[in-house]
């Protein structure tokens, strides 16, 4: 499959989906992409299974708090920088790029680094959706390698990081992405096409893609988008169960970028009643509780969306007042197993609940 | 000149007064040192004019605060897989290693590693004291560039850092040393023979042998090692003029490791009479004033010593009723010039004094 602009814009869309709240507003990806693709031009998408066993495949992202990285703009060769010092660590060109994560803006990073570097990019992510820190992937889980690591800015700074472990590795590069403005290129877990097919989250883009485009096409057509939306989740590869968590206005908002991250919570109070829901975030929503009760816990997925167009709204866009549904979906299962769980589930950001899945907590109607 | 196991006690005390307060307490060093040199062995000890212009040349030093290197030991290793690190991407084996800073342990930091590489040491540093941040560098005044610079820590990270300017990579490094425990090895200035004879501090290696050779043998001798002390400074290659700026007790000591340095003022009162000595510190000891009027301050080297012994002691080592006289001793000429001033005199660390040269702001009886 080759993805034109068209598709970016509805990839955008998907990838904002499954941001939960977090990975970045896609919007400066966009415009990135814009300038870097001509009319006639488009991004070779393929499936892992094309892979050989001993390609060469560079996952990469962007690290940092959202709230710079809305306002910071990116140099434009941070990627390139990043993937050729990779390549010559590694001592051989890439065969492949992919998203480290698929949600927000880094489902789109390495479709501008595909065309930098001219090689397609794998269908699939390591964390299914996104994550704030670096070691909640899929390639943890199954004990792969961080490092070599390469970071880089948009000063022509570089930073090569080879770690003891994984935990070692986010807790250097956050540090650096802090100092150097917390907003920088990462490129990480340097991984063999055997390896992404054993463990990858396949299929991930074309599920945002998929997303992202019935969103778009309800709408123009004057359907529901939210329809759409769980059409597509619910036929998609890794999210199988979703449906609307709350409907209301944001009343109460509290958010501050700590430690090189976008910390907070936000109150949505339900039109004509007292009915509240509660939402906590690190970059991304973590845990959602109406009047107190469990509603989704990470690893699932928790978006807040406009509530009449279906898009969603990034935690460093929310604002009072807004107007929204809070959107829950099931994570891809492999995310909830006891070892994914341990790494990436409500224990390891330090909430106390118990993980549940979104589907035991919630009866939907029009869900999925 | 060779330097056995008697020579680095020596020169471990010669380091410390160097030091300037900061650079680490030596012992842990000699530890070290111990272990690593056989009774018969010895360490070779060069003058730069013997060094080829394109040898290869790699200085070396720990960077963190002294407060934790004081009481995290190292593994042994951090250093030679820095080196080793190094080489790989210059390409080609060191000819020789060399303090980044004589003052305190990273005087001896390359006397270790030199034992491991089988390379000599070069009779140098880059500082001709101690500083606390890594730019402060007579290579840097010299516009020479600090990457690629290379941190290793006991637990096997290795960060390998391609900085746009030498600022960034003291951030970059220092960021890095926190997170990993704020005691890190770290290679930086890769430089040729031919630069390190342009523009390295010679020969103080030499003369902070001398200095604690003198104190030692005017101890053992029955004399008094202040005599010997300025007398060691008034024939060394790097310092001129010395003398004690004070004479008293300790009675006041601020002190807290923020942001990986050891930050905090220490104040002396003389014995008999209300005068006060007051001394901040950022690792080093910055500025010295007697009843708020200025005596010395930054390049000018501040140390404090036990009255009665002239040894010295570190910033992390000062205690509530330590009996202490207070010694200044000029800077190296190279670090008074309004470019290096400019890079690590007062205003570098937001002291609003202007540089003024310790001899001329006393007047010292029993001085040099």
């Amino acid at each position: 499959m080759r993805l034109g602009m068209a598709d970016l814009y509805d990839l955008a869309r998907g990838c904002a989906f499954l941001g939960s709240g977090g990975g970045g507003d896609p919007h400066t990806s966009l415009i990135e992409l814009e300038e870097a693709l001509g009319p006639s031009d488009s991004i070779e998408l393929i499936d892992a299974d094309s892979l050989a066993d001993d390609a060469f495949v560079a996952p990469c992202g962007w690290i940092g708090a959202p709230t710079v990285s809305a306002e910071k703009l990116p140099s434009g060769a941070e990627a390139i920088r990043g993937l050729r010092k990779l390549e010559s660590i590694v001592g051989r060109r890439a065969d492949a790029v992919f998203p480290i994560e698929i949600g927000g803006s880094n489902g789109l990073a390495p479709m501008l680094l595909a065309i930098r570097a001219g090689v397609p990019v794998v269908d699939g992510d390591g964390m299914g959706r996104a994550f704030p820190e670096s070691q909640m992937v899929i390639f943890n889980v199954a004990g792969l390698k961080a490092s070599p690591a390469v970071l880089t800015d948009d000063k022509g700074n570089c930073v090569v990081i080879d770690s003891a472990d994984n935990v070692a590795e986010e807790r250097i590069a956050r540090a650096v992405s802090v100092v150097l403005g917390a907003s920088c290129h990462l490129m990480e877990y340097p991984l063999t096409g055997g390896q992404i097919k054993a463990t990858a989250l396949r299929g991930t883009v074309s599920d945002a893609l998929a997303i992202g485009r019935g969103i778009r096409i309800s709408r123009e057509s004057g359907h529901d988008p939210f329809a759409a939306l769980f059409a597509a989740l619910r036929t998609s590869r890794q999210f199988s169960s979703a449906g609307v968590l709350f409907d209301g206005k944001i009343v109460d908002l509290h958010r501050e970028t700590r430690d090189g991250f976008s910390m907070g919570r936000a109150t949505i109070q339900a039109f004509g009643g007292n009915s509240r829901l509660e939402v906590e975030f690190k970059n991304e929503n973590l845990v959602a509780r109406v009047d107190g009760v469990v509603r989704a816990v990470v690893p699932d997925l928790i978006t807040i969306v406009d509530r009449e167009t279906a898009e969603s709204i990034v935690t460093e866009r929310l604002k009072y007042g807004q107007r929204v549904k809070v959107v829950g979906a099931s994570a891809p299962l492999a995310l909830r197993t006891p070892e994914a769980l341990a790494i990436l589930g409500p224990q390891a950001f330090g909430i106390q609940t118990p993980y549940e899945r979104i589907e035991l907590l919630n009866h939907w109607e029009g869900g999925a």
